[in-house]
């Protein structure tokens, strides 16, 4: 029988996609048809692109069996009430995980050589003070989902001594994991790297407020690749105003793109990256939508499927 | 008996290394001497730091059993007539050797994710692009000697596709190694990153040439943490004027510090940064030395020894 697969998301997307799509499902040897347009009663899947797609009522398509979503976060979908089939997250280990991996690496590096101070550097300093090792750079990464844990990873294996937080307790070889809120400050203590890689749920708004700031290390940096809304962007601007943090680099905000006029734009401490830390990659996140169909065709859960009571 | 041990650098760095020296001396149970004059028919060994010392007449120590070089390179020394005991160069895992790791890894993170136009944004230009993936990012290292070796295994794991090329062959896992002046052009065929790490000998000098840098990607950036006299520097500047290379980061350069006025520090497609790539760290680099002197005085032969001819 042919499952009917509806495309959710705009029209810039569909073009980007239905390449990589059909040749995945062709590949899984699924029998399909594949449209942005097709009959309610008709769709069995929808890949869904949260805030590219217009569908609000969930309930008017009756055979639905599962929504996929096309990237990580799912906070625009998880608390929807017409939402009653499984949502499955995007875990795109060779675009997501990856892109994270290398924008957190990077600019983990980035701060820790002081690399901003050779790259502008107007009045040609030769200024022979050598960084210290990352052996001496201790790094706190909030968030050991996917994502936080293959950064630890990449950070160990670069001699950063790395600490973890996260709400489940996590075990990672050579990173130092703590969890839930009892432990949350015990893991800032010191930091003078914080990479903020949590979910968005009503729980972990303003993560990062004054009182969490207050336990990194004097002139610590702030990373956030998350979600905008992690960080009180008012405690964050007063603590770079006052030294007690030394720089914030930012690639997720409340509103995006970030309004121009927006305070992070102009400050001379913040660095604005426009959502480029993880981007899904359209083959191999096609692929991976295309192996949860088969799946759910076969009659096998789904992979990375929601939790929407935890919101994620 | 007693070990003579003399210290030819400055007094800066006496008084940087005295500590480490003595704690590290002392730990290997030396019976010893150390002190930056003492009497030359006296002296076993010397610690060397080439253009911070005024021994030129090494035929002056008649008791003189090796020289221990304080950094790697000792181009400033190895072909002194006078020189006739072993020389050893400063193979510091600890220090030298992630410290480069840690400054090729984040400067071809750099590059590879264009932090620049982001750190730098005065248009406040919002730019959803994301960069490809590391797997898209060819990067050659030419030199795969301690160093060399450490970081294309660091740019390995990272996924980039490495490219190595030295004098004598060698096996990496994961990396594409080609050896010997036939294979050179073909190490540098079309990669978008190449870094410099090979030694500075006759046969090395303008390694990258005109020549060399037209077989790299269109748009290439050059890292060059190695040598100065690697790089024929008009070529360079002709390359990046007409487009054809990118961008270059130097951390070394034929006349140290850069002299002011000299034309890479205005030019908008180069980054200096001070020698700072790979730096000896005291602590590891004394233990380095102290467990060469232990070596030498139970009559085992030395580590990291030069090879006179070779250069290196």
């Amino acid at each position: 029988m042919t499952t009917n697969i509806l495309f959710a998301a705009n029209s810039e997307r569909w073009s980007v996609y239905e390449p990589h799509l059909r040749h995945a499902l062709d590949s899984q040897k699924i029998d399909y048809t594949l449209g942005t347009d097709m009959p309610k009663d008709q769709v069995d899947y929808i890949i869904y692109g949260p805030g590219l797609s217009e569908i609000e009522d969930f309930s008017a398509f009756p055979r639905l069996r599962a929504v996929l979503n096309l990237w990580a976060g799912v906070e625009n979908i998880v608390k929807n009430p017409t939402l009653t089939v499984p949502l499955a997250r995007m875990v795109d280990e060779e675009g997501l995980t990856q892109g994270m991996v290398e924008w957190v690496t990077g600019h983990t590096l980035r701060h820790h050589l002081g690399m901003d101070a050779h790259i502008v550097n107007p009045d040609h300093e030769w200024n022979h003070v050598a960084p210290p090792l990352a052996a001496q750079r201790p790094v706190t990464i909030l968030g050991l989902g996917e994502l936080g844990m293959a950064c630890a990873r990449s950070l160990r294996q670069l001699g950063f001594p790395v600490t973890g937080w996260s709400r489940r307790q996590r075990s990672i070889a050579g990173v130092t994991c703590y969890s839930g809120p009892d432990q949350f400050h015990r893991a800032l203590d010191g930091a003078q790297i914080v990479v903020l890689l949590l979910p968005l749920t009503p729980d972990t708004e303003n993560t990062l407020d004054a009182h969490a700031i207050g336990r990194l290390a004097p002139g610590a940096v702030v990373l956030n690749p998350g979600r905008g809304p992690l960080i009180d962007d008012g405690a964050l601007l007063a603590a770079l105003d006052s030294g007690r943090l030394s720089h914030a680099t930012l690639d997720t905000f409340r509103i995006e793109p970030l309004p121009a006029g927006h305070p992070f734009w102009a400050h001379d401490k913040v660095t604005v990256t426009p959502h480029i830390a993880s981007e899904t990659r359209p083959a191999s996140a096609s692929r991976v939508i295309a192996d949860n169909i088969r799946r759910g065709i076969t009659g096998k859960p789904l992979q990375h499927l929601v939790d929407r009571d935890a919101g994620y």
